[in-house]
This record gives structure tokens, C-alpha cells and sequence, in this order.
């Protein structure tokens, strides 16, 4: 008889550490890696991107792929990362992230290329490849680099001999002369652990020999180990075309990507040509002279000429993807993947929150409603753990969530300015019931006495999710009293899979939801609440708690609650947000942390706003109460009224507070 | 940062050996014991015996407990677990086997005491005592037979001297001389691990010098670690309330349970007076020996007189449970606790089928929808799982079931006696049809054309369930035209779980089911439904096989399924029973080899009866359908009915077999 194995759910891994000597290797750089530094279990590499083309390319399902370079300042990003998660909505396969030496691009600064490639990783979900040049490079600072990127859940490495210090080169004893060095040794120290890219030039790398030469030259890369090929930017569709048929005629039989640039300005198109040695067709030179000082009159051509390349491109048969220079534009590409029909905006979520790309949080698929607004705060404060939730949350132990700190809300800090910021929320508050406006106004996207719109709040960088919208009027009435509210969700008693604003998963199932309903409110109010609240036992499960961890919850046990699952064909049941008392506390410090962080530094210190936002934080209780009996209209509208028909009442009624 | 702990879902923990140094003692015995052998968990002893007591008596809140001895022969040992299944509806606390050296008590013979109680506990889902002798036995042995109890899930002994053998007895210088002796080996051998019973004597052991005298003996015997006593029966209320009060007296403070016999008979009662040394006092003599011809006056006047006795020993308010001897015969003692209000026959279940009360099996919260109605089949083929699914059933690897064997065959055989089934079966079965009769008459309950009521089947031991009955309809239509049903259940769209047919669950819940059929058929009927099944994708999920193994399933991924699931206040998504593509190849060894063992088996080899149910083992397939659309009503039928209506259609109707 054979003992049971393990089952997948919840399955306990062990930790394997790094395979790649690292001790030996870049130790620095790998202890400073501890961000996201789960070391990634060598078993769980399917689905790799090679795979993935694949696939694609067996069932004729073409897709597009985009290319950034890191930023420069830390603000460029923030707003680098938000660019990410607009142009992932289309749907690209992978993003890929250019390296320059000068840039520091292998180190934990924000702007380097080594923490933006996975931040897109694990933040957007995006499959990543990361650049990485070689030449002037020791062995061993490349295989520290390596295996950064690899505990960082980075899979795919696009090789390139780089461009070497100073004009002339020598040939390096110890370190890389050529591209095909560098694939040879990522798959000597790791194997087949990465995805290896190479470029290819369809008129022959600058310094080549000759085109027939650079041929050889990129088949000697793809024969040292490289799983596929993007080439260079060029203007004429049959330019890439021959290049593609003379690969093909010499024996690389891997997949090359074409790669596309839009025309998007006059002088950056000058400056591209200086810098890649290319020539501009006379066809397009003709049309760009005239309009030369006409930049939009050029992002049009530019879209068009494209857009007329890349169907010649697809409509040929053998190319399968294409890929995008966007030099950290989206305008313009989003346009021609527009008129290609590659942009998929799959409505589709298969969870009702932002699954993560990182190979250990694959079977993730539950997690705590709180951070919902949230998800890249939680991947972060979870980024330590073994394993991910699957099925179940589970209640065997208390999760131990990461602290915050700066590196943290540097990245999940707003993305409005200081002003910006001070014109929505108030550059100078009266008393609470100025928060409470503020809050209501972002409810109502209604204009603030100032005349702007509040357009996010400390919990929330985004406006209402449309689910919440549906909610509006309640949500007015309540925050207009005191009832500050930063998370809810209506109930649901199956509605199809595919709704457009509540559903998820697969198609063909039902999802569900309890009603929920978070917010911050003063202790007075909470002394009523608690008094209200008996009535509804055990319908209304509630947890309140303040900032100094006083609290009070009547969740059974302290087990966590399902809040959303869902049903589908041939499937076990989803269940992926519950309400959970053990994380509730860790997210409380979240919680409050922000009205200090994000909205009390915004005015003087010891100035009256300060004040009134303190004294709010140091107060105020959060709550959360879910009505367990989701067939039913949802009660805690009600409760929140009698709350205030208690507070309304004569004086001389009694409340006890339990505080 | 501390890291994720280990989750309670599917969590991996290794297997412990023993640590009673087993392979120095009983070794044989240990080796034996294959059939419920994985070491239980040390850590898992949370909910014990000792504390359940603890938690009922503070509430105030009665018990009963049940003692019974080993059967002398196997059918006996198939009635008395019958008989358990029975009395365990009314909610004893715990029942508990006694131990007679003579009859091989610590084998593995389906008849002996550890046996017996292992059943009860891994099967039965009851907490059970194991009584242990140990006058004329070394430490050794008894060692060893502790170390096997616990290695079967036992988790409670009752401690005794038991009879000498011979009518004197000498002290053993390596044995065991006092009850007191063996309590002490016990917690030195095995700490804390056993919850420990020890027997008190309300007028004082037979052999004791004085009732004092057996008082101190008593006291001895709880401080060398008894958790707490039961008591020899009495005659009167009062007998035993002194006893309890000088037990108190002399600072004996454990829980101290009655032990009541209701006197069953005239010679009965003679017998036990003559063994227990006990008087029976005049009241009761007055009464019975004028209707000592009468079995019937005697019994009733038995219960009268117990009712009468526990009332008062109930109303003393010192009296938490009462223990009660059985001598195996069930219909007195439930009518004593009727009476009493005792008897609380909780209709609710937590599961929609019947936990297992092994302490390895503690969290196991899903199982296959196939053993239904065998559990304890499925207990047996998954006893050497180190694990057991929670919350989901997960899909990472197959798992493996054990083998089907003779010792399963035994205890899983039929009730009914050769003759009976024939009766039920058909003495002789002129063709296929003949089957199709009999399962026709099962589900209708109407007597076959012999004038005998079907009262099971090969794969069901008992007449419909409640549930199943609601389609029975449906079911008599379809199995008169040879789809043989042996498992279904209707669609449940929110029917609350307090629901009398269809609930489990805690209160306040609601439950929900997919619609799901599993039947024998012909290979004529599949290739038709096979056609019609196009037609159903993806709502309709199917599985196809027979008993060579051949099979067909649009399962996506070969993933489990969810047909039975619930939502309850406050908690996590409960699926207690999925549809597994991996698991269901298991099963139909199972289901296939029944026809054999059970049906086939009945009749000569080589006679046309036999001939027969071989055939139909042979050539018909077994399918399983789930109608995945839970909200509508379930299209399993209409199924079914195009299937019929494809087979009637004229001839020249092509249908092409995927075989």
C-alpha cells in the first residue's frame, strides 16, 4: 500500500537555498536582496515563457510584447509602475527591462533595472524578462546578478554583450567578450533555470563583418543555449521578412520577434538613427521632412506606418508576436495594438483580486478582504512567506505579516503630489467634520467646498471600484455622519460567473458574496454599535479595534469567515477572500499608519490639521462587520441606523461601554 | 520577520513511531496490527474524554455511556457493530469494551476486544474504552497491547485486575498484582497519553477486607493516575450516593459515573447476583419472584425500576452521566434513556457523512461522493493515508487507495444471510432483466415478483435514503430500462442547513448540492449517451469506465469536482464531497468486484444465474454525470431520457462507438 502524497494544498516545500555558490558570488548584492527574497523552489518552473510562445504560436493566437528602460528619479518609477499595470490590462505576454552599467541597474534602488523588472513581477503580474549586458563584467558580478534575479522571481534574461567602455574594446581574460559568452555561462551556472533572449539585427549588427556574418554570429548565440530571438527596429516589413527566411536558412529554428517602433517625434527619430546606424527609407524620410515641427502630425504617421508594417508583418504567416519599443510611451502603442485587434481587454478576472506572477505565489488563490484596495502592500508584507494560502486560509496559526517601512511606502505612496493632495483632503481642516466631507465627496465624486474632486483616499489611490459604486447612496449617508468608510462589498447570491461588474473566474459558474462593511468611527459610536449589535448575533460578525490593539470581535473561535467564493463547472469551490480576526490586527497597523503618513503629514507640525488628524488616529476605533446571511438584503445599513437612532436618543438612555 | 508557519490545510507532518519502545515488547502483536496502523499524531490529543466530561458537567449538561463485551463469533462481531451504529444516533459520551483473557482479547481477531474497539472508534466515529486485565500478565505484554490500542486510535483504558486464574491467586514479582499497579505502568509507560478508567465498588470489592478498607484501595488507584471511576451496579439510588459522598470524603475528586443494569431477566439476574456478590434487596425481590416465568413483566419492571433509581441519582445533582450496562441487547437501555430524556437523537450532522472519531482523521473535512453508502469501506481503503484532505480535496497527485482484501470483505459484508439475499435477489435470474427488476424494487420498496421487499443492494446496505427518496421517480423510470443507479443525490440551491433532509452543518448555514447519478449500463446505452452528452457540454460533467480500466471523462484537467458544499456564520467555505476523475478509477474496482463478491457469488459456478451477473460485470460500464448548473432544475434526467429516446429511434440511425 502506498502512503498518501502530499496533496497540493498547502503543501510545505522546503526552503531550498541557491544552487549557484552564491557565497562565492555577488554576496553583497544577494544579501541586500532582502525584499523579495524568498528563495524561488527550483521544482516550479512550468509555464515558462518559451512554453507559453509556444503554445501561442501552435494555435495561431498572435500577442505582443513591450519593452521600458528603468527611470531616472524616483517618481518616474512610481509612475513607471502604474504605467505597467495600465498597459498589462491589454493583455502583453511579457515586458522586458533594458540595462545600462551607469544606472546601477543591479542594485535595490527603486530606479534600477534589477527592483523595476521585479516589481513586475511581483506587484503586477506581469511576466518580466530582464536585460543584462556583460562586456566589462567579471564572471562572478554577472552570476551575482544571476542569481539576484532569480531569488527576486525573475525567469527570463535577455543577453547582450553591451556597449563597451570606450570606443575600442579588448578582449577580457576573465570576463565576456561576446554575447554568446554570457548565454553560454547563464546556462552553465544555472542551467535551464531562465529563459535566455538574444538580439538579432535585420540588417546586420553596426560592427559585423557583414550581414552574412552577423547570421552566423546570431546563430553561434541561439546554439549556445537562447530560447528565442527579438530583433532590432527596422522600418520595412519585408526588411525583417528576409532576415526572417535567411535565420530560417541557416538553421535557427527558434522563435524572433519583431522588433516594432513607432515613429513618435522628428528629433528622437534622428536620434534613434544615430544611435543604431540605421538608414530611413526614402518613403518615410518624404513624408516626416514636411511635418518635421508637427509632432502630432508624426505620432499619427508614425501610428499608421506601424500599423500598416505590422499587418504586412501578420498577414505573412510566420511571425507569431510582436514586440513594442515604447521608450516608456503608451499612447501610441496602445493605438496600434488597438487597430491590430491585439489589445485584449479581458474584463475577465479569474480572482476578484490581482493574481502575482511570482512562481512561489502560484497556487495562491485566498486572501484576507482588507487589503483589497491594497494588493501590492500585501504581496509585500508577505513577500517572507514559504507558501500561500490555496483553498483555504486556514487558521492553524497566526500569519506573520512584514513590517512597514520606508522602502515600502515609497512604493505604495500616492500617486498625486503634496498639492495635489492638499487641495483634495483640505489645506486646512476645521474640525472631524471636515475629514467627514472629505470622505463623502470621494464617495459622491462630488467637487469638495474647494471646488476639486477627491479622487483617492489614504486606503483607497483609486476611485470607487464600480461593485462599490453600486453602494453610493448608502455609503453617502453613513460617512456624512462619522462612519468613515474605507472597504465594502454588497452582498451577492449567485449571480453568473461572467457579470460584468461582480463576476469572476471561469465562465459558466455562480459567485457569491457576504455583505461587508469597514470603516473608522468614534468611540461613541462604537459604545452604541456594540449595544446594537447584540441584536444581530449571530447574523452580524463584527471585529473592532484601535490603533493601541484594544479589541473586541465575536467571530467564532477567531476562524475566518468566507466573504467570496465562488462555483464553476468541474471545479472545487473558490473562496478567495474571507474576513479573517489574525490578519485584522496586522492590517489595523496598516490602516493607521496611513492617516499619519499619507494625510497628517501633509500640514505642520503641531499645526491644528495635524491635530485634527491625530486626534482621529489616536481615537478612532476601525470596524468591520459582515452580515453572514447573504440570500438576505443586507442588514448592515440597518445597523449602522440604529446606531444613530441609539446616539439620537433623549439623554438619561444608558449605554454601557465596554472600554 | 518571522516566517509563515506551517498552514492547518493539508499541513505535512511525519509520521512518529511509538515511543513505547515497541520493538522490545509485543512486537508480534504490533506487526499485526495492519489494519488501522499508522501511529497516531502525539501532539493530537486535544478534546479528550477526560475534558469533554469536564465541559458537560459544568453545563450542567448529562450524559449516558454504554458497556459492551466482545462477540464470541464473527456474525456476532457484524451484529454488534450494526448495534453500535444504532445506539450511537442517541448521542452516547463514549461506550467501552470489556476484556476476557480467554478470548484472545488483544488480537486481531475480528471477534477480539481490541478489535471491537478499534471499529467502534475508526468506523463508528464513537469515542471507546478498551478494558485491560492485567493480573497474570507481564509488564511486557501489557506494554505491548497499550502501545497496539494507541497505534489503532484507542485512546481511553479502563484499568482492572481482572479474575485470577485459579481461585487463589499469587503476587507476581514481574507481573501485575493491583488495578493500581497497572494505572501506574500506564502513565510511566505512556505519560499522559491514555484517558484512564479505573472500576469503584459501592458496597466494596467482594475481596476487600472492609468497605474502608476498599475505599483507600480506591483512592490509591485515582492518585496513581486515574482520570476518573466507574462504578460496579446497585440496586438502589441511595447505595450509590453514599458510596459517593465517602469517595468525596476521603478526597477522591474525579468524575464518578454510576454503573446501572436493568434487570433483563429472572435467571439473568440470578447469574449476576451469583458473580458480583451482590445482594438484591427485598423490594426487588418482592416484585420479581412472582413474575419470574414472565420475561416481559420482568423487563418491563427493569426498565420501571432503572428509570425510577437514575431520576433520583440525577436529581441528587452529583450524578454528571450515567453508565449503563448493555450486555449487548439494545431495546431496554434505550427505552430507559427515552425516559429519562437522555436519548437525544440529533438529526443535525456536521458532515453529510459520518466522521470517523480517529484522531489522525480529525480534520478530514472532504471525501469522494462514491463511498456514500460505504463509509466505512472508504475508512478501511484510506487507513493508511498519513493525511487526510481539509477543505479541499486538491488534485497535486492521485491517491492511492489500499487494496480490496478479505478482512474488508468481512466486516463489510451483508447483513442478511445467504437465504435472505437470494430471497431479495432472485433464487434464479432468467436474463438481464431480471437485474433491472430487482433495483427496480429496491428504489419503489415495492416486493419483487417472489413477494420480498428488496431491502438492499450489493453497493447499499440500507433502503434509500431520505434524500434519494425525493427522486425516486425519476429513479424507478430509469432503472427499469437498465440504468442501474447505486448513487444520487438532487440539486440543492440554498436550502437551509438546519433542513431535516438535506442539512448539515451548524446552524444558520445554507447548503447547496450539484445533481450527480452514478448507474450501470449497458455498452449499447453508453455509445448513445455518449452522443447525447455532446450536446450537454460543458454543463454536464461525465466519467465513463469499465472494468477493464477503459474510460472517458471530460473532466477539465482530470480536477475534482464540488457537488455538496455550505456556507455557515462566521466560517470558511465547507465542501465536504467533490466528483474526482482519479478517485472514482478506485472505486470502480470496488463497485465492478461487488457484483462478484456479493451477487454473482450467491449462485452455483457455472449456472445461468451466475452467468449471468458475469456478463453484466463484464460488458456494462460505470458512469457518473454531474449537472454543474445547481440553480436549475437538473438536467441528469432529460439526460438520460434522450439517451433512451436515441436508442429508439429507428434502425439506419447511426451512432458511432468511440470503442
Amino acid at each position: 500500500m502506498v502512503n498518501q502524497v502530499q496533496r497540493g494544498d498547502g503543501s510545505l516545500r522546503s526552503c531550498k537555498s541557491d544552487s549557484s555558490g552564491l557565497s562565492n558570488s555577488g554576496g553583497e548584492s544577494s544579501k541586500e536582496s532582502s525584499r523579495c527574497s524568498t528563495p524561488v523552489l527550483e521544482a516550479d518552473r512550468s509555464d515558462r515563457l518559451r512554453d507559453k510562445m509556444r503554445r501561442r504560436t501552435e494555435s495561431g493566437d498572435r500577442w505582443f510584447s513591450l519593452e521600458f528602460f528603468p527611470p531616472r528619479t524616483a517618481s518616474g518609477a512610481v509612475n513607471l509602475i502604474s504605467r505597467f499595470d495600465r498597459m498589462s490590462a491589454g493583455g502583453p505576454l511579457f515586458i522586458d527591462i533594458t540595462w545600462h552599467p551607469a544606472g546601477d541597474p543591479g542594485s535595490d534602488k527603486e530606479t534600477s533595472s534589477m527592483m523595476i523588472a521585479s516589481t513586475a513581477i511581483n506587484y503586477c503580474g506581469l511576466e518580466s524578462i530582464l536585460h543584462l549586458t556583460c562586456c566589462n563584467q567579471t564572471k562572478e558580478k554577472i552570476t551575482g546578478y544571476l542569481a539576484k534575479a532569480k531569488h527576486l522571481g525573475l525567469k527570463n534574461i535577455m543577453a547582450l554583450r553591451g556597449d563597451p567602455v570606450g570606443a575600442d574594446w579588448e578582449e577580457e581574460e576573465e570576463g565576456f567578450n561576446y554575447a554568446t559568452d554570457l548565454v553560454k555561462h547563464i546556462r552553465s551556472e544555472f542551467e535551464d533555470y531562465f529563459d535566455i533572449c538574444v538580439a538579432g539585427y535585420p540588417t546586420g549588427h553596426p560592427e559585423a563583418e557583414s550581414y552574412e556574418e552577423d547570421l552566423r554570429h546570431l546563430k553561434e548565440k541561439v546554439d549556445a543555449g537562447a530560447d528565442f530571438i527579438i530583433t532590432q527596429l527596422f522600418f520595412r516589413a519585408d526588411t525583417f521578412l528576409k532576415f526572417l527566411d535567411d535565420c530560417r536558412a541557416i538553421g535557427i529554428t527558434c522563435p524572433i520577434l519583431p522588433g516594432i517602433f513607432p515613429i513618435q517625434g522628428y528629433q528622437s527619430l534622428r536620434q534613434l538613427v544615430k544611435l543604431s546606424k540605421l538608414e530611413i527609407p526614402e518613403e518615410i524620410t518624404r513624408v516626416i521632412e514636411p511635418i518635421k515641427d508637427n509632432d502630432a502630425a508624426i505620432r499619427n504617421y508614425g501610428v499608421q506606418q506601424a500599423v500598416e508594417m505590422c499587418r504586412v508583418l501578420l498577414d505573412s504567416g510566420k511571425v507569431p508576436g510582436l514586440h513594442f519599443y515604447t521608450l516608456n510611451r503608451e499612447v501610441a502603442i496602445m493605438e496600434v495594438l488597438r487597430q491590430l485587434g491585439l489589445w485584449i481587454e479581458d474584463p475577465r478576472r479569474s480572482l476578484p483580486w490581482a493574481v502575482s506572477a511570482h512562481p512561489k505565489r502560484k497556487v495562491e488563490d485566498v486572501r484576507p478582504i482588507f487589503w483589497a484596495s491594497r494588493p501590492k502592500s500585501y504581496i509585500y508584507r508577505t513577500q517572507d512567506w514559504d507558501e500561500f494560502p490555496n483553498g483555504r486560509w486556514g487558521n492553524s496559526s497566526s500569519p506573520a505579516f512584514g513590517e512597514l517601512n520606508d522602502y515600502y511606502l515609497f512604493y505604495l505612496k500616492s500617486k498625486s503630489t503634496k498639492d495635489a493632495l492638499l487641495q483634495m483632503w483640505g489645506a486646512e481642516l476645521m474640525n472631524e467634520e471636515s475629514v467627514y466631507e472629505v470622505f463623502t465627496c470621494y464617495i459622491t465624486a462630488q467637487p469638495n467646498r474647494n471646488g476639486h474632486k477627491v479622487m483617492c483616499l489614504p486606503w483607497n489611490d483609486e476611485p470607487l471600484a464600480p461593485e462599490t459604486n453600486l453602494l453610493k447612496d448608502e455609503l453617502e449617508k453613513v460617512n456624512k455622519r462619522g462612519v468613515l468608510t474605507i472597504n465594502s462589498q454588497p452582498n451577492i447570491n449567485g449571480k453568473p460567473s461572467a457579470d460584468p461588474i461582480a463576476g469572476w473566474g471561469p465562465a459558466g459558474g455562480y459567485v457569491f458574496q457576504k455583505a461587508y462593511l469597514e470603516f473608522f468611527t468614534s468611540s461613541e459610536n462604537v459604545t452604541a454599535l456594540l449595544e446594537v449589535l447584540k441584536k444581530y448575533e449571530p447574523r452580524v460578525n463584527y471585529h473592532i479595534v484601535n490603533v493601541h490593539g484594544r479589541n473586541l470581535t465575536n467571530a467564532p473561535d477567531m476562524q475566518p469567515n468566507a466573504v467570496t467564493w465562488g462555483i464553476f463547472p468541474g471545479r472545487e469551490i473558490v473562496q478567495p477572500t474571507v474576513v479573517d480576526p489574525d490578519s485584522f490586527m496586522y492590517w489595523k497597523d496598516e490602516a493607521f499608519a496611513l492617516w499619519i503618513e499619507q494625510w497628517a503629514k501633509l500640514y505642520e507640525d503641531e499645526s491644528p490639521s495635524r491635530m485634527i488628524i491625530k486626534y482621529i488616529h489616536d481615537n478612532y476605533f476601525l470596524v468591520n462587520l459582515v452580515d453572514n446571511d447573504f440570500p438576505l438584503e443586507s442588514c448592515l445599513w440597518q445597523v449602522i441606523d440604529d446606531m444613530f437612532k441609539m446616539l439620537d436618543a433623549p439623554p438619561g438612555f444608558e449605554t454601557q461601554s465596554p472600554f
